[in-house]
């Protein structure tokens, strides 16, 4: 019989942690359909108050106690939420402990330090996403020159998401340049990449994903049909491999996978943590 | 005397659920400098033994042990890491033993199942991005017929972020609508906003920061001028509470928080997980 639970991810700050951790365990349980809920910015007592409200109904509804993913920092407002009737995980308060055993520091139990802005933090993004943009598509071939990486493939083989990742979680500075027929016809690069061999890092996918993504956008084009894009993904990989850029397939790789790869196998320098 | 320690998140995957819960509690200890290193994709033993050499190593050179924060899955592989001379915290498995207890069922320990490409999820937030793209800064009228929200704000306010962050995160379609001097001197907002007031979301900023951003763009211009970047914050914010569109300021918070504030103040449903 399948089994309902109930998640909570609780947080002073975003929950983005809390929610990120607890979400990746709870995928280990197969056998329990969880929902998951965020609450943020619990940073008050009265907010505690309601919390615990909120997490009593569900536990009188639900056929299980809910668990409680906790990044709450305040031990007042920690020491509330804890006396809701739920399994209470404690994501920073585990660890705390023994780090400051091993290191004999204290640490300062403080809300709300890791995304707080730092300056430098804020400009770097802002930055490299204002490049992103700029940079979209092949738009602006002086950008090529400022980019920290480029990135080719055929239309459609997830560049642009790609670099506004990388710009948005890491600060880099992510350009790039499609791969089109001409390039195909004459097997050779576009001209405007010359010079950036060194900053080239390409993306294929697999030619059903993209037949299927192309003809949501122009439905029963040649543009979109199988034939066109097993011809463009065939060419377009030879010609990477030809010019010795690296390549990585998209078809089965979330974004954040994506962008990780690239980070680490282009040894890039993130400018935002 | 200040202590420097170094921490490695290491994982099987992208390792960043390990470095977001890794650095915030690392930013609990305000006396200890850390170098943060994120190893990924630590899937096979032969990986893991490279690790141990690399955490090994480093454990020689620095004054203090490493601190270890792990998210690997398979237990061989964690098995290998742990042997390194460091402090080995598992940030999965410390909670899977307390939920197995409560649930009554065992986890599957399966290797990468958070972030791998759920095929919704994906076209959700291929689309969403898409969307994003379109309707920044008020390009695509139509768009906003079908956004989930629209952000309102003056030039350099931080829209344009904040809608690619709820893009990429959440799947959720933001379109961004500037307010610009015309809206002031008329203190009405832009006729195209008329039936969508419901979905308005407004962001404002400090005039030095504005001013600060806006300068090094167009150094010296009347745009960027302190009293100009004055005017049209007071102007906006006027603006926009005579219309009771709701206000977020950006100047103090990060693109993570100003896209969690949005996302529950306005209760929109997130398409991604």
């Amino acid at each position: 019989m399948p089994l309902n639970c109930t998640a909570f991810f609780v947080s002073d700050r975003t929950g983005i942690t809390a929610e990120m951790l607890g979400h990746s365990i709870l995928t280990q349980f197969d056998d329990i359909t969880f929902a998951e809920i965020t609450v943020p910015f619990v940073d008050t007592e009265d907010k505690a108050w309601e919390t615990v409200a909120r997490i009593n109904r569900t536990a009188l509804s639900d056929a299980t106690r809910p668990l409680v993913f906790s990044t709450l920092v305040n031990e007042q407002v920690s020491a509330i939420v804890q006396q809701a009737e739920a399994l209470y995980l404690d994501c920073f308060q585990v660890f705390i402990a023994p780090i400051e055993a091993e290191l004999g520091f204290k640490s300062s139990h403080t809300v709300g330090r890791s995304h707080s802005v730092r300056n430098n933090d804020y400009y770097n993004r802002m930055d490299a996403v204002n490049f992103a943009l700029a940079a979209d598509d092949g738009q602006s071939v002086k950008d090529l020159e400022a980019a920290d990486i480029i990135l080719v493939g055929v239309s459609r083989s997830g560049k642009t998401p790609t670099c506004l990742y990388l710009s948005l979680q890491y600060g880099i500075r992510a350009a790039n340049y499609p791969l089109i027929p001409e390039d195909f016809d004459a097997m050779r690069l576009p001209g405007s990449l010359n010079g950036h061999r060194s900053k080239l890092f390409g993306l294929t996918i697999r030619p059903e994903r993209l037949h299927r993504i192309r003809n949501e956008r122009r439905p029963g084009s040649r543009y979109a049909s199988m034939q066109n894009c097993e011809h463009e993904v065939r060419a377009a990989e030879a010609l990477m491999r030809q010019e010795s850029v690296p390549v990585l397939d998209t078809t089965t790789r979330s974004i954040e996978e994506l962008a990780t790869v690239i980070l680490h196998e282009a040894n890039l320098q993130r400018h935002i943590y």
